[in-house]
């Protein structure tokens, strides 16, 4: 393998990683969603976004600045409150 | 600890661990962009990436739809291309 395919192998194999640990992170969103759901909370929490905002920014070590990391995981917030909002609706339609 | 916490407190040990792997990713992406630099090859490569999303959408079991995990990963790409355009810019400022 040439030194490129090594690093895109490597690539690839990073991907996957983060991958399966997005998906991770979406299924814990939604039993999160669902105990709110129960105990009637709002599932849109600003305090607890801000939280991990901050700890990304703590956490952080580069080469990605903190405001790219911070733009990235906004992302991935916005796709875990969805997720937990289809749960809702589909719960309403059963 | 609460239901609540411990679900929370696995969602900020699953952001830390996507933070170390999106900065090895990004470090990797830095080494493909001096290889290319060197090989005078053109930094953005829309096969590897086509290639990439698809690797995503075979391996993804949920619970994000794939449309999804491709819009947040594209974001991802979009951040390393801009660390390697840095790293470009930096290059000719030496």
């Amino acid at each position: 393998m040439s030194d490129l395919e090594t690093l895109r192998s490597r690539i690839e194999k990073t991907t996957l990683q983060m991958l399966e640990l997005l998906n991770e992170r979406g299924s814990i969103a939604q039993e999160i969603g669902k105990l709110k759901e129960m105990q009637g909370v709002k599932r849109f929490d600003p305090v607890q976004e801000r939280k991990l905002l901050n700890l990304l920014a703590d956490h952080n070590k580069g080469p990605f600045s903190t405001a790219t990391v911070q733009h990235i995981f906004k992302q991935i917030f916005k796709a875990s409150l969805e997720l937990q909002e289809d749960d809702h609706r589909q719960a309403l339609l059963v």
